[in-house]
């Protein structure tokens, strides 16, 4: 499928973040770039992309952009940007023959909305509008957004004035040629070549079809809009279903923080994983030290580092930057992180305590962590397939919590207990796993 | 897709293995639950099977069978069990309509045979007869064999007694109704009721396709063919994929004879894995009593759990009984087992050299060890990918290596040159596979 994106207005409201609109980067990604990348998720293989205000500016980022995703995109011009947005869509009359994507440059959505479209069978004349039915969403600007009153899935009429209304046009459409007619029609006729004067006139016809939105939407055209879209983004990064409960109430909360702030910068996830695991082994070196004032200050390095942990994977997702690799380095390199700190507590309590039981405890410390690692995998599937019948959440027993008894026994002065709990903790959890998966 | 069995006859040259033939098991599994299992690997849905000789015997062995792998065995009865074997086939006419598998309850085959016949397509009036083109084959008897000759892809003729013959008869066959027809007329016009004069009937005709077997087959009718058949099953055991070298040259070949003995008894892999794993856990111990002698005791107590743990697997092959669990479970066990023999070194050489720098490399022999298991899954897959493209063999550094060398330090008594080396090898490889992974 083609996908059409209008990217040719001034978009004024936005100047001081950046000369061109389109490529004001959120979260460290320009907005056309985050809705190409949309629109390629829902399953488009041929981009249009028509510019006017800063055109060229555009059009030398979307040639870099092109090869980097080794995609197609076709530029193209439209000299009365400055006239209604209509007349851009209508720039593109020449190329478009079969159903295609119609985005706006600026107007940020959820890869699902994009799904639904793709997926949506359009009969002859035909186009579909994604709107959203949630009048009170606190992410619509109720001044400037675009009303529409949907009866029996069908847009019955459009318009940013609309008293009676019941949902807003998102931007987002699955369109047929039959746009280009009516955006012909209501330019000549009422002289409106608005797109939503297009629409109105299919509307009456009973020719647009209402496809609701799933997840967020927001049309990015002022400060307080561009606010909105980056927590909306930031939001996702909570919904991680393996995070374990420190993970989930602690440390997320904090490193999504500090992802928003390493999202401007190029900074790769595989480089931020790298200083965690440095920070931990800096820690685990403070611990054998000796002392507590080295204990505390690697019991709170090794808490930072585990915060900083979770922002490998919140960059990658915030700039597309996910990969296999990246997921399997930074597990390998938290395995090493684990392991040195609980060598460095041991050895922190063999200095003073110069006995054959005191290692035993810390050698069936790291065997008992790292055989939770060992069967997490396993043992997750399981779950994950048993949970889901019975509709409960999943309680995981994982790298946040050991951490977090790190800290606490390093800042309590507590190590030898912390390291007893953890060796007793893990080591019966994972032949509790064992027992679990083999009654399975 | 339905199967026709027969298990008739008496078999009376195995007759002081067991009281029925077919019953008589095979390295722990009877030969007709053999031939069941792999006529169901190949697709077979329903069974029948022609009992006649002790048939009251089978039939209870065939309930408790089916209900124990929860499939449908339908068992007939053939009182004219003495004479010729169509006799047989002529019992079950009444039951099949469609193509269907037929074999006979003493003839063991490469599971490739069964799929290779039940997605044969025949045309109106065939069948098909599973062939073995070479002549040499030393797990014929040519004695006994009966010979074909295949022109084309047909079978020309077919005998015990052929002269000009260029393949053998593997007692697999797709039938079509048709077989009923000729082995009712070959019955009423020559006085043959035998297979192969139906087979022979329908040759003439050009109506019997030949289907080269792939892998082995045996007919297992005398103690000579009863042994060769073990040897073939037991021969397969070797070809497991990722098996180090010292696996294969060494650990596997004394296992296969291990598995052949324990394959006999009512032990089951998860038993074995125990077992070896419990060995490995007293040669820790025996390592840090100190001393040579428990030093060289512990030392062959590891290199014989080595040899062990290869059995579990190997068992559970022979005897049907693989599954996902068992290989996980091994796998945690092994993870524990590596850890304490390296713990009960380290410690043995803490007893007469108790310094920090012995013991820092113990940790980092255990942490090398963990991380070696930790990255083999996605690291093998990503050689595997690129070794079958560059056609080369893949060598895996495994627990084989490491128990071997660990042996080797124990019995020449040079424990910490032992250690250094698996903390170099093994840390050192797996910074090599994280570089592999992330240039991938």
């Amino acid at each position: 499928m083609k996908c059409l994106i209008i990217a040719a207005g001034k978009g004024s409201r936005l100047q001081q973040r950046g000369p061109s609109k389109p490529l004001i980067p959120l979260l460290g990604i320009p907005l056309i770039e985050r809705v190409i990348r949309t629109a390629l998720d829902a399953g488009v293989d041929e981009i249009f992309v028509v510019t006017g205000y800063q055109g060229e500016q555009i059009r030398d980022f979307l040639e870099g952009l092109a090869a980097r995703l080794a995609i197609r995109i076709t530029p193209l011009v439209n000299d009365e940007w400055e006239k209604d947005n209509g007349l851009s869509v209508l720039t593109a009359r020449d190329y478009l023959h079969d159903p295609f994507l119609l985005l706006m440059a600026d107007h940020l959505f959820d890869p699902r909305l994009g799904h639904a479209l793709t997926t949506h069978a359009l009969t002859d004349g035909e186009i579909a509008l994604g709107i959203d039915l949630d009048t009170r969403n606190p992410l619509v600007d109720m001044e400037d957004v675009t009303r529409i009153k949907v009866e029996d899935g069908k847009i019955r009429t459009i318009g940013k004035g609309l008293v009676d209304f019941n949902g807003f046009d998102t931007g987002v459409f699955l369109c047929s040629p039959a746009i280009f007619k009516a955006l012909a029609q209501s330019k000549d006729t009422v002289g409106d070549a608005t797109l939503s004067g297009a629409v109105r006139i299919l509307a009456a016809k009973g020719c647009v079809s209402a496809v609701p939105t799933r997840g967020f939407w927001v049309d990015v055209d002022d400060p307080k809009a561009f606010n909105k879209a980056e927590a909306a983004l930031l939001d996702h990064l909570r919904d991680k279903s393996n995070d374990g409960p420190v993970s989930r109430y602690l440390n997320r909360p904090i490193s999504i923080r500090v992802s928003r702030y390493l999202a401007q910068y190029d900074v790769t996830p595989n480089q931020i994983s790298l200083f965690s695991f440095l920070c931990s082994m800096i820690a685990a070196g403070l611990f054998a030290l000796g002392g507590y004032l080295a204990l505390l200050l690697g019991g709170v390095l090794a808490q930072f580092a585990s915060v900083i942990d979770g922002c490998d994977g919140e960059v990658a997702r915030l700039k597309y930057q996910s990969s296999d690799f990246g997921g399997w380095f930074d597990a390998v390199l938290d395995r090493y992180a684990d392991a040195f700190l609980l060598f460095g507590l041991t050895w922190h309590v063999l200095l003073t305590e110069p006995n054959g039981w005191i290692l035993f405890i810390g050698v069936m410390a790291i065997i008992g962590s790292f055989m939770l690692s060992y069967t997490a995998d396993k043992y997750d599937n399981l779950m994950r397939e048993r949970f889901e019948l019975r509709g409960m959440a999943m309680i995981r027993m994982g790298r946040d919590v050991r951490v977090l008894l790190i800290f606490i026994g390093a800042v309590m002065n507590l190590v030898l207990p912390v390291l007893v709990a953890i060796v007793v903790v893990m080591n019966i959890e994972t032949i509790r796993r064992m027992k679990v998966a083999s009654d399975a």
